[in-house]
C-alpha cells in the first residue's frame, strides 16, 4: 500500500499511521464499531478484512453500525466468520441476509433517518470505535468523507475512539461536496434551516476532537460498483406508467413542469423510473433522495436535473470512472448530507418531495410489505422509505405485478408484512398501470388496484376474494382463513395461482 | 336563540346572521363540507342539526370533513340520515362506526397531520362550505375559534364559502388562548419556527377573505362532556409500570425529573396514565399534545404540569365547569393550535416527545393495531397515533392485556391489522409489565413482549407458536398457516384460548 501522507494535511497526525492489523487488533470483543458506508459506497476497505482475518485464530463478537450496505463483500465475509452480535440499520448482501434468517446474529431493521437519534440519546450500546473512510484530513482538522456521509458524523461525534482509513483511490476533488450538519439533541434544538435542495447548512467535513483519532490507515481502492441492471421491458413501462401520472398531475395543476424534488429507493426499477424522465417534457428538476444511481448524472448531463442532494454516490463501474473523471462537470449541482439530513421528516414534508420506492407485494387495500418474503425472511431492510413515504407530497411504490415467471402474485388479498400502511401509500406503479389512492377509502381502492395494477392472470382470483370478504363486511373487509392462503399455496405448490394449483392436485 | 351581536365586533358581517336552517338550504347535494371539531370540542352545533332535518324529506349526499370525531352525536344523525358520501379523517360513534363497517359510505381513515396537506396541495375535492364554530369575530376580522381548532384555518382559507355559528356558551375569555399558524405550500415554505411547547408562532383567530363568509349562525350550547371512565386496576397498573420505565429511563441518564414534552392519545388508558403522574416524582412538566382531558387540567393544578399545547379540550361534565370558570388560572398555561402543528412531524421530532397512544393489539414482534377490530372492522381511526409514534423520543403503547374477560388476548402472534411497524414501537405497556423493544432484533423482542406484556393464560400458547415458527426460521419467524388462527378461533368459537376452544369442542 502506497501511503500518501499529503492527504493528512494537519501534520500532528501523521505519526497515527499505521497497518489495518494494527488498527484491527485494537478492537476487543464485544465492541460495537460504527462504520461509514452506505451502499456500497464510501465503506471502510481494510479494518474490516484485517477483523475477519482475526476470526480464523481467534472467537469474537462485535456489533457494526453503519450508514446502510456495505460493498467490498465486507457484509458476506462478515456473516461467514461469525463475528457478528448486532448488525443495523440495513444490509443487502446475499449471504448476510440467509444467516440472519436463520438467525445467525441480530439484525435490526430500522428508518435510515431514525439510528442517529438513537446514537444521539444513548439508546443503543455506545460505539467503541468509529472506523471512516475519508479522502483526507484538512490542516484546520475536518475529516473529509468520500462517496457517502451516511451515519459518519454520529458515529464520529459519539464513539470512544476513531480510526481513519484515508483511501487514495478516492479522487480528492470530492472535498468540497460535503455538507455535514448536526441538529443538536431532541429537546434543545432549532428547525433544520434548509428549504432547497441546494441549501448548504454544515460544514465541509467532519469535526471532532482529534484526540479521538487513534489510528489512520492508508487504503486504495475504489468503492464496489453497483450491481443494478439496465431497464428492461417491466420497468420501462413501470417508468412509463409513473411518468403518465404525473402528466396528470400537472395537467390538473398540482405540479409544474420541474415537478417536485425528487427521491428514488436504490435498485433497477428506481434507476429505470428515472431513466425514464430522460426523454420526458420535465425540466429544471431537482433530486433530494438517499443514493444517486447512474441515471441522476444521465440526467443532470442531459441538462433535465439542476441540483441533486444525497447521502451516497453508487455507482456502476463504467459510470464511476465517467463521473470521476469529469467531476468539475458535478461539483457545483451535488451536494452528500449525513444520511438523517437526506431523510429527515422535517425536510421531506417541508421540500414536498416526490417518492418513489420499490414494494416486494402489495395488498389491494395499498398496504405495502418492503422487505418480507412471504412474512419471514428478510429481503435486505426498510431503509429510507418509511421515511420517505409517510411525509412526502406523493408516496409512490413501484412493483413488477408477477415474479418467478408468474407463480407469484405482488399484488395479494393481504400482504404477510406491513412495512407501509394503507395511509402511507399515494400511488402504486406496476408494469400494468398505476392505481391513485389517494383520498380514498380501503373499499374504494381495491378496483384500482386490481384493475390497474394486478397482472391479468390474477385479477379474477383477487375479485374472488374480495367478493367473498364483502359478504363478511368491515371497512377494511377480509375473510382471515383466507386472508394468506396465496402464500401458503406457494409455499406448499410452488404457485399462487388457483388454477396452476389445481392442475397440480389432480396430477 | 338568544343573539349576542356584540360577538360580532367586526360590525359589517352583523347583516349575515341567519338561522340554521336558512344556512342549511345553502349546501347542495354532492358539496364538500369542512366542519370544525375535534373530539367532541368546537364542533358546530346548529348548522348539521338542520341539514340532517333536511334528509326527511330531501335526497341528497353530503363529504363531510372535520377535525377529528364530532360531539352532539352529530356523526351518529349523519350516519342514521344516510346523507355522508365520504367521511374523514376521524370518527369515534357507534352508529357511524356500524354504518361505515357496513360501507354505507366511504370513511377515508388519515394521519391527522396530513389532511391539511391533502387539501392545501388541491387532492381531495375543494370543500364548499366550512362551517366553524367560533367565540367570536373581533373588530379586525379574526374568527375566534372554541375549544378546538382542528383544521379549521385549512379548511377556512380553501373553502370557498364559509358559515360562521358563533356559541354563546362558549366563553369569551378563550380569546387569547389560540395560536393560528399556516405553514404555506410545500416547497415553499420555510421552517415551523416553534422549539418549545410554549411557543407563539401565529395568530389569535383566524383570518381570511371575510366576504367569503355567507352566514353567521348563533347557538348556545356547550360541548358534549367527554365520555371518559375513572381509571380502574389495570389501568392504574399501566400507568404504575409506565411511570417504573420512565424512572428507569431517568436512572439511566436518558431523561431528567422533567422528562420530555408528553403526548398522550385520547381515552381512559391514557387519562389514567396521566392520572398516575400526579404522585409520581416527576415535576416541570410540559404536555405537546392533541387533546388535554381532564388529568392535564388536575396535573396543572397541582403544579405538576407548566405547559400544556393542544389542538382540542375535551373535558368531562364536572371538571368542564371547573375549567372555565376558573379559566384564568389556566389561561397562561395553554396553547390551542392546528393540528397539523399539534402534530406536526417536525415538531414532534425536534421536541423528542414521549408519546402514548392506545393499541388493541400488538404481535409478539411489536406491530400494533390500532384501528381494526379482527383485521376487518374499523374502530375509531389511525388518528394521531402514527404522526407521533413514528417521529417521537419515545414511541410507547398501552393496553391491557386481555379483553372480553380473557376470551381474547391483546398480545398476539400476528396483528390482524397493522398501524404501527415494529420500527415505530419502542415500549408496550400493559397490566402485567412493560417490554422495552429499543434497539431489539424481532427475535430479542419476542421473550419481553410474551413474558413482560401478555397475560399469564396466554403465554404458553404465545411461546408454542413462536417455537413452531423458529423451525421455519427467517428474520420474523411466523407460521403463515396458523398466524392467524387466534382470530379465526375467536369468531368461530368465542375464544383465543386454545384450551377452552378444546373444551368448547367436546361439548
Amino acid at each position: 500500500m502506497e501511503n500518501n501522507y499529503e492527504r493528512i494535511q494537519n501534520t500532528a497526525l501523521r505519526d497515527r499511521v499505521v497497518s489495518a492489523e494494527t488498527a484491527a487488533s485494537w478492537i476487543g470483543n464485544g465492541m460495537t464499531l460504527g462504520l461509514s458506508g452506505f451502499t456500497r459506497a464510501g465503506d471502510v476497505k481494510a479494518v474490516p478484512f484485517a477483523l475477519v482475518n482475526r476470526a480464523e485464530s481467534e472467537d469474537f463478537k462485535v456489533n457494526v453500525y453503519t450508514g446502510a450496505s456495505l460493498g467490498s463483500d465486507i457484509d458476506k465475509l462478515f456473516a461467514e466468520a461469525g463475528i457478528l452480535g448486532k448488525r443495523l440499520p440495513f444490509q443487502a448482501d446475499a449471504t448476510m441476509r440467509r444467516k440472519l434468517n436463520e438467525g445467525a446474529f441480530h439484525f435490526v431493521d430500522q428508518h435510515l433517518s431514525h439510528t442517529s437519534e438513537l446514537i444521539r440519546s444513548n439508546v443503543l450500546d455506545q460505539i467503541d470505535f468509529a472506523i471512516l473512510e475519508a479522502v483526507s484530513i484538512t490542516e484546520d482538522g475536518f475529516i473529509i468523507p468520500t462517496t457517502s456521509i451516511g451515519n459518519s458524523l454520529v458515529f464520529a461525534q459519539h464513539a470512544k475512539e476513531i480510526i481513519i482509513e484515508i483511501n487514495v483511490a478516492q479522487p480528492e476533488s470530492l472535498e468540497g461536496i460535503h455538507d455535514l450538519f448536526e441538529p443538536g439533541e431532541q429537546g434543545k434544538r432549532d428547525p433544520i434551516p434548509l428549504t432547497k435542495p441546494e441549501d448548504r447548512i454544515g460544514a465541509k467535513g467532519i469535526q471532532v476532537d482529534l484526540n479521538k483519532v487513534k489510528g489512520i490507515v492508508f487504503t486504495n481502492q475504489m468503492d464496489s460498483p453497483s450491481t443494478i441492471v439496465a431497464p428492461d421491458e417491466e420497468t420501462v413501462m413501470i417508468a412509463d406508467h409513473l411518468i403518465d401520472f404525473l402528466k396528470q398531475e400537472i395537467e390538473d395543476g398540482r405540479l409544474t413542469k420541474s415537478l417536485a424534488p425528487l427521491q428514488s429507493g436504490i435498485g433497477s426499477v428506481a434507476n429505470a423510473v428515472f431513466h425514464g424522465l430522460l426523454n420526458s417534457d420535465f425540466t429544471d428538476l431537482k433530486v433530494y433522495s438517499e443514493v444517486l444511481q447512474d441515471a441522476v448524472f444521465d440526467l443532470i448531463d442531459a441538462g433535465k436535473v439542476q441540483f441533486a442532494s444525497c447521502c451516497s454516490i453508487t455507482l456502476s463501474e463504467g459510470k464511476m470512472d465517467e463521473v470521476f473523471s469529469n467531476f468539475e462537470n458535478y461539483r457545483d449541482k451535488l451536494v452528500l448530507r449525513p444520511q438523517e439530513i437526506s431523510n429527515h421528516p422535517e425536510i421531506i414534508r417541508r421540500l414536498g418531495l416526490i417518492s418513489i420506492n420499490t414494494a416486494l407485494e402489495a395488498d389491494i387495500y395499498g398496504n405495502i410489505n418492503s422487505t418480507h418474503v412471504q412474512g419471514s425472511k428478510m429481503m435486505n431492510g426498510i431503509g429510507g422509505s418509511g421515511d420517505f413515504a409517510r411525509n412526502a407530497r406523493l408516496g409512490i411504490f413501484v412493483t413488477k405485478s408477477i415474479a418467478k415467471g408468474g407463480k407469484i402474485s405482488s399484488i395479494v388479498p393481504y400482504v404477510s408484512h406491513v412495512d407501509h400502511t394503507e395511509h402511507d401509500v399515494d400511488v402504486i406503479v406496476t408494469e400494468q398501470g398505476y392505481a391513485d389512492l389517494r383520498g380514498l377509502a380501503p373499499r374504494e381502492r381495491v378496483e384500482l388496484v386490481i384493475e390497474r395494477c394486478a397482472h391479468p392472470m390474477y385479477r379474477e382470483q383477487l375479485w374472488d376474494y374480495y367478493n367473498e370478504a364483502l359478504t363478511r363486511g368491515g371497512h377494511t373487509p377480509h375473510v382471515l382463513e383466507k386472508a394468506l392462503s396465496w402464500h401458503i399455496n406457494y409455499a406448499k405448490e410452488g404457485t399462487m395461482l388457483e388454477s396452476e394449483k389445481k392442475v397440480g392436485m389432480k396430477v
